[in-house]
């Protein structure tokens, strides 16, 4: 038998301009995950702590992305997981994501890397399709990744592991509400205009630059989002007011951390991200919703041994 | 009296994906312009060689450049251009920002640069508006700062200028056909679907990834246009033939230049431009369609002194 425990990081997608295609590993929100592996077959999820989630395998993100993995290999084997959640479920910072990346990253570590990271996405996106019916791979590409990553395609999957300056900081807060995926959905547009399209890409270019080039006056004038934002910000309640207090405060952009509730913003250095996150805290405190706030430095390396 | 002589450069706009917002400065073809200043008021366009174009200076793109430059200074001087043309109008590989840019960065230089070359971008637009009607900035912005250009934005204009990897080299063919801008426009559609946006978005962020990381490989992998090349290539005679011959010789990537009819391709090296060129050249010879083409590095620094 050979046991792992790891550190399953929170992720933030999208990141305003760059909706379905951008995301970045966390460091300081994440879950706690035992992997074991043994002779036999069978994926079981022995415990779940912190969130009421179905333990069958075939019905939880790590145990469907698992079984994937297990699907492409020749070798029979039995896997046993534990889960210590701590990211809660429609939080909008990768919950799903951080269940069904740690399975296939720990099982891959148990076996001695068989797959390579980049490998180990297609596995996960899995857990994704039977979280959301959808196989996204913006919040598992930076678990598995760490630091920043642009999905370029999906067919084929093309996933480019970006450089940042070093000294960016995220600052995530989550309301205590829930936004429902279908509504999340529900208020996008099929179309956009060709206008506005090319405002985004010209915003997404900008991001992308701003990272590869330590500029962080450019990635925070890249932090703007024409299309997703001003449709989905009308179900978080008092966006307007925390982007306007972060951004007060210096952060160098704020918007929706994946489809929300939570909001993210960048900032450059702690001192800075402190401000940032007790301004987004009074407004939260004074409007009495329940919340939680993470200040977080960007995980360069995604999720990690901690045993 | 002070006199200057120029070389200024075409350019690519676009860049497949980078539709309105990439462009990137060429070497081997570009204008020749002499420019004079002394005591006096007035913009005298005196000579024109190698395209029957208006020189009445209010007519003409360089003139309406200059005149921008000069209602910002608190000066009286007279500027006289003449212009040797060997960029063809309508050639989609920036003719008319070759001779605003040219003129505009030339009375800057001879007044002993009293305007940033960002700043001249805002002049030398006011020549394209007079061209096409819109005051885009995605050719002078390249032809002025030389290499890669991305407009982040227009309101407020901001220009980034991007690094490349330094064997990238350009190809370009010129059909001698024209295209009329009223059809190149007439062919888009004010709306595009969010799934082919988000493409789109994911191919601009691989291209301005590449360029930064040296990643010749995702550039071209990245050179895709899901929204403009498949309306606006049905103008262009034999564009899938030259862009699949392109590939097929090492190609990165081949697409639209500009609103056409040129068509460009990227390549690493001058040895795989040199193939490239060949197979382009093959497929209008063997069509019976008159063409020019050029093989050019790119052009790092925009335009320059050549007196």
């Amino acid at each position: 038998m050979k046991k792992i425990k790891i550190f399953s990081p929170g992720t933030i997608a999208n990141l305003s301009c760059g909706f379905d295609v951008i995301g970045c590993c966390l460091d300081t929100i994440g879950d706690e995950m035992t992997i074991t592996i043994e002779p036999g077959t069978g994926v079981f999820i022995t415990k779940i702590e912190g969130a009421d989630l179905p333990k069958e395998a075939h019905l939880n993100v790590a145990g469907v992305a698992v079984q994937a993995l297990l699907d492409e290999l020749d070798q029979d084997i039995q896997v046993t997981i534990t889960i210590l959640k701590n990211i809660k479920a429609g939080s909008g910072i990768g919950s799903s994501a951080a269940s069904s990346a740690g399975a296939v990253w720990a099982v891959n570590e148990l076996l001695n890397k068989p797959f390579a990271p980049h490998d180990l996405i297609r596995f996960a996106m899995q857990g994704e399709k039977l979280a959301s019916g959808n196989a996204h791979a913006d919040n598992v590409a930076p678990a598995l990744l760490g630091g920043f990553t642009l999905i370029r395609s999906y067919t084929p999957l093309d996933i480019v592991k970006l450089p940042y300056p070093e000294d960016l900081m995220a600052i995530v807060v989550h309301p205590q509400i829930e936004v429902k995926t279908s509504d999340a959905r529900a208020v996008l547009k099929q179309n956009v205009t060709l206008t506005d399209a090319i405002t985004q890409w010209g915003n997404v270019g900008g991001l992308v630059a701003g990272l590869c080039l330590n500029d962080y006056q450019l990635i925070g004038r890249s932090l703007e989002d024409v299309i997703i934002e001003p449709l989905r910000s009308i179900l978080i309640p008092k966006f307007e007011q925390v982007k306007k207090a972060a951004l007060a405060q210096g952060a160098l952009g704020c918007g929706i951390s994946g489809s929300g509730p939570s909001i993210f913003a960048l900032s450059q250095g702690i001192e800075t991200a402190n401000e940032v996150a007790k301004a987004m805290h009074e407004v939260y405190k004074n409007a009495e919703i329940d919340f939680d706030i993470y200040i977080s430095n960007i995980n360069s390396t995604g999720i990690r041994r901690i045993d």
